[in-house]
């Protein structure tokens, strides 16, 4: 069988996600990378083709340049989705044209610079033939599965509280905006949007509630900050939650915590009981029932769940980490790209995937909680919330 | 030296924490148990006596028979402290009336009934001699001594955020009123006053972060909830705080935490580094600075500061626990009480010893939650909060 | 009921392990320490007197002056029995005069200089009415109670491995032995005996492999090693055991391994599942069952067999250690010297806590590894060592 | 820049190690399968070539097959080096072939079914132009070539313990041989060789002491078990080691252990401190120095030496696992395959790569240890022993 063609927009030589994505898409061996915009600076393009070993020809000098030659070529040689590596305030533009063009998508999160483009495109989504994946890559992981699973199997009887924190402190101290510091484009309220913490991290911790817990957020009361002087974006939010399930939650998020690295962790607590993941020990899963023992869920046994066990390489006892997680969302989207083939199957969102959707609802989530910290930290219903009054808020 | 003589109140022979009390005092071998009320049903009263080896004419029917007839005893002979133990809306009555009596008073938290007894007993304590104790037991741990020190010093720098967590599960299901759980009592307002989770255990992460962090709460934003149907206490609560050095903060309390033990945790993050402390882990206490390896700071070493050191019994990796926590603050308290007895010192708080201060703070604390929470989870400033306030809101 | 009364040897101002058998034996409030020789040095003896608030006329020159004194005081006022916490060469004549005068023992562990010594001690005791327990601190922990009965329930199946660790760093640098560190008798073979490293520590091991696993160790392959130069004994050691019931065994015992505190933990392997445990988490305890999740076992709960919550005083989530571990061999200790008051029950091994024969057992152990690893490391049944093959071999 | 080819022999679709392999070799995108001998069975064969999107020309019916016709190909086209994936008794053949017909080799540990193979195998390489890797794989951490770094640098001062442990428990039952489980082939003497436990993992583990410490193992003491009824073969092993630095240790290795996982773990203690590392928690490791407190090292910062940096992807708190580590040998071996092409460099073995000489150990240390096991548990000097020795042996 042939491998999936993937072409990519950014993720040049220097840019750390950018690789990440493409050590991500090649760990099965069923995602071949055939052509790319890796950078707007020439050489830097020609450098990262020449690393990658790609063809000169599939480099490309702009998205739009790519897709309209890709298009062109025969079918089996063809790009077959773009993966979007770029800074937040392009992902909307090279996902329409992408899109409009007749490829599939899969790009990193946020979905968008603001909710209005995530709604646009969820638009135009509707109407084509595309698939759209969102790199909520935290969702990937075989035991954070697991947990979904067990939530929906009622293991843990009602989900009553929700606490999720992502911390890290890589934002403690002040950067140089020199660009030394490759992240430091998401303090710029050009290119990352309204948001620094929350549109970073804050968002995927949300997902990941949401994902397990099986309910959406509906009410939100946000407490942003920029505790760093002299920042126009938030490095820090405490935000309050209820869900649709009528289950309390509270979101800690933060990028000022010196000594966090990547600290996401969720426990899920219900009414027979509790489950408590932490991405730094992706491995282990609690089940905490009260008054038994608590279990150590791990990795790799044959208990777990199917889709738990789909997402597993190794035995138990032989780590996989964030690179595996990854190349779990790009299994299931080329799994989907390659049904797409025959058009035998509908158009739906591929299973293990987020997507549209969930673009949407995280660039809510993202204006929400601007919209209620600034509103003097009050409770807004996030589903009152659309693009439009969040222009007249501007 | 003669031993320092307590008496209790409250204690019986099904109480926890009155026996958790005794252990406390008894273990370093300088505090001696010479009368006590254990229970107001006098064949309990009797069996405690007992059990505890006292000769029977030393436990006394009611608190105010023990204080009259205590006094008449010997200088050399008589209760020099009382330790109060039982629930909350007989602390006032019993520490007044000792107080009154000459006596030095060690209470159960929270102090008081409702902020406007604290506040009374505030007063009444300025114009006696007598010691007052506050039973914020965290505070006794070596740990949590080392970790206030390192801030004091600053170690980690400007304090800029704190998380501060106390989680249990032992209220996730209805109780049984019936008596059969020891502490149904902490629902049921009238023994309890206006708060179950914030007047148990949310106050004590309060105190913690402040013992630690070394600044007041001055604002708080408080999302109370009752999550087992039926309830009139909150057994779940969230409150956003700032503190008088302008961190921010974020506390986490909740009874229905299925699984969740006595888990008591706090982050203190400053501008230079990170201070990490678990209640179930006591002995060990995290450094993280960021960009050099976390250091991982262990009860029972020379290189602590002398109020670490002095609250270690035994040499590292011997574990010590919450009963030696305790007994500090019994240990620094009788000091108190010994130096007291030549009247050589001032009659100001024992160093290392919770009091009157943190009893008013904690009440005031206790009610400013439940206030906020009321008015819609808005912030309020907690030293507008005074018991007037408080009677006009009841 | 009156307190059970006991005397001490040893302990004076400066020793650790006086203190810690003081606050254990003081921690349930039901002994109380009636006299004691401290010290040979008259000072330091009366300075102690002292500080434990001690009356004079009870603070003896020596223990023979002690037992002839206590002996002549009225039943309900003299000592019951002797807790004897002096270096090894004296524990026999303390313990063998105790025995003689009519009282009951308590010992510090290796209970003797030599085999020869608690060989004889056994025997006096089986003609004599006295008890005689043996500070094998760990297994007074509730969870290596658990540990045990699970094993005697076979919970885990056949025992078919254990593996045990007792590492310490202390000893990983050259001391002074001008006796500034207390340890230093340690070393030196006229008060510690032949070994330094298994007499001290792996002695510990030993005996807690025996007591969870349920069965002796009857042959041994030591390799003792003393890796500071200029040793006489042993600082470190590995030892392959073969138990009675088959099982495989390794012990690993150390004291230059630097940054190891008091790491003591064990392994046990079945053919149905595994139990594990470590000294310095010691609320907690570990079953696998290998195709499962690994359950955590915690202390403080109602799930626990009777003998763990017999020995247990908090809640689960409030740590309990090091000297409460020790306190529940003093409180089985101290309840069966009550049962003997009355002469109502036999004169057995008091029920959880270790004996004489515990005392032979290691005290075999301790000359078996000497003497393997001086035969080049060659296996020796334990049963076929006896005193006289130790005189023979010195 | 062309993708380095690779061939592979083994490897079909049920197998694991295979496709450990192939990820790891596809992880940084520059190394292409290219060919490749999956299975003895036609169809599998083909099966596999389908899955891996290979050319069916490509996929050959025997190792001897695809080495001539490889060779045939033009110098850009043909396989560069093979990997060696099968069960240990065909390794030398295979590699033999391989290096007779000019390719580089890439062989799965141990090298070969026994030691003579071994050396045979490394007086070939000696003639030849081939470059040869061994995969063993924990070397690959980042962590682990830190903890060696540090070591050589001085930091814990001259080593003077090394205990090493590598226990799982999948052989704690007895398996069906019926092929049903894929390792069943390690307990049968002819496939697996003279050993299983040592074999399969006891050998690594003594390579990961010699890496990280330094020093090669010089005597050993071995006593290995057969615990589970009616095998051949050993399950269980503890070896006393004595290292050229004179540097005492301790090898335990096992395969009944219930519960465990892949438990692989390294206490390497010198004079000054002590560095401790855990494959299943492979981004953390310990630096204690024993007076100050505990440091921990963790992947993924600045402060790491270069060869731990080089062999990190992500940034910390993004964990990295088992096939990132095994992806950092193929990079490794790759990058001097691509060296080699245009003979600039000397034949010599490419760095962070263990090579024929850890063969050869690693081949003298299984064999050791049966002998020393055997000899009634005594003291073996690895050097005196040589293909020679073991031959009159069996």
């Amino acid at each position: 069988m042939a491998k999936v063609r993937m072409g990519m927009v950014g993720g040049g030589p220097d840019a750390f996600i950018g690789q990440i994505h493409r050590m991500a898409a090649g760990l099965d061996g069923n995602i071949e990378l055939v052509c790319g915009v890796f950078s707007r600076n020439n050489d830097k393009n020609q450098q990262a083709a020449d690393i990658l070993s790609l063809s000169s020809n599939r480099v490309y000098a702009d998205f739009q340049t790519m897709f309209d030659a890709e298009k062109k070529l025969p079918a089996d040689e063809r790009m077959e989705f773009v993966s979007i590596v770029t800074p937040n305030d392009s992902h909307h533009a090279i996902a329409s044209a992408a899109i409009e063009a007749g490829f599939h998508v899969f790009c990193e999160k946020p979905a968008t610079f603001n909710l209005a483009e995530s709604e646009s495109l969820a638009k135009q989504l509707q109407q084509s033939n595309s698939l759209f994946g969102l790199a909520h890559t935290y969702c990937g992981y075989p035991l954070v599965r697991e947990a979904k699973h067990r939530v929906a199997q009622g293991e843990i009887g009602e989900v009553k509280k929700i606490v999720v924190e992502y911390s890290q402190g890589w934002l403690a101290k002040k950067l140089n905006n020199d660009g030394g510091k490759q992240g430091a484009w998401r303090l710029d309220p050009k290119s990352a949007g309204i948001s620094c913490c929350v549109g970073d991290i804050g968002v995927h911790a949300a997902n990941l509630a949401e994902y397990i817990g099986g309910s959406e957020i509906e009410h939100i009361l946000a407490d942003l900050g920029s505790v760093v002087e002299g920042r126009t974006l938030d490095d820090d939010a405490t935000v309050l939650l209820r869900f649709a399930n009528k289950a309390r939650g509270v979101l800690l998020s933060s990028q000022i915590s010196l000594g966090e690295e990547n600290n996401l962790k969720i426990q899920v607590y219900g009414s027979l009981g509790t489950l408590s993941w932490s991405q730094q020990e992706p491995n282990s899963l609690w089940l905490l029932p009260g008054d038994k023992p608590a279990q150590l869920i791990r990795a790799g046994f044959d208990y777990l769940c199917p889709a738990a066990q789909a997402c597993t390489r190794t035995p138990a006892g032989h780590p996989e980490g964030y690179i595996e997680a990854f190349a779990n969302l790009y299994k299931h989207f080329s799994q989907a790209v390659v049904d797409h083939r025959d058009n035998t199957v509908a158009n739906s969102q591929p299973d293990g995937v987020p997507g549209i959707k969930e673009a949407v609802i995280g660039m809510r989530f993202i204006e929400g909680t601007v919209q209620s910290s600034n509103a003097n930290n009050s409770w807004l219903q996030l589903n009152t919330l659309n693009s439009k009054s969040m222009e007249t808020n501007s």
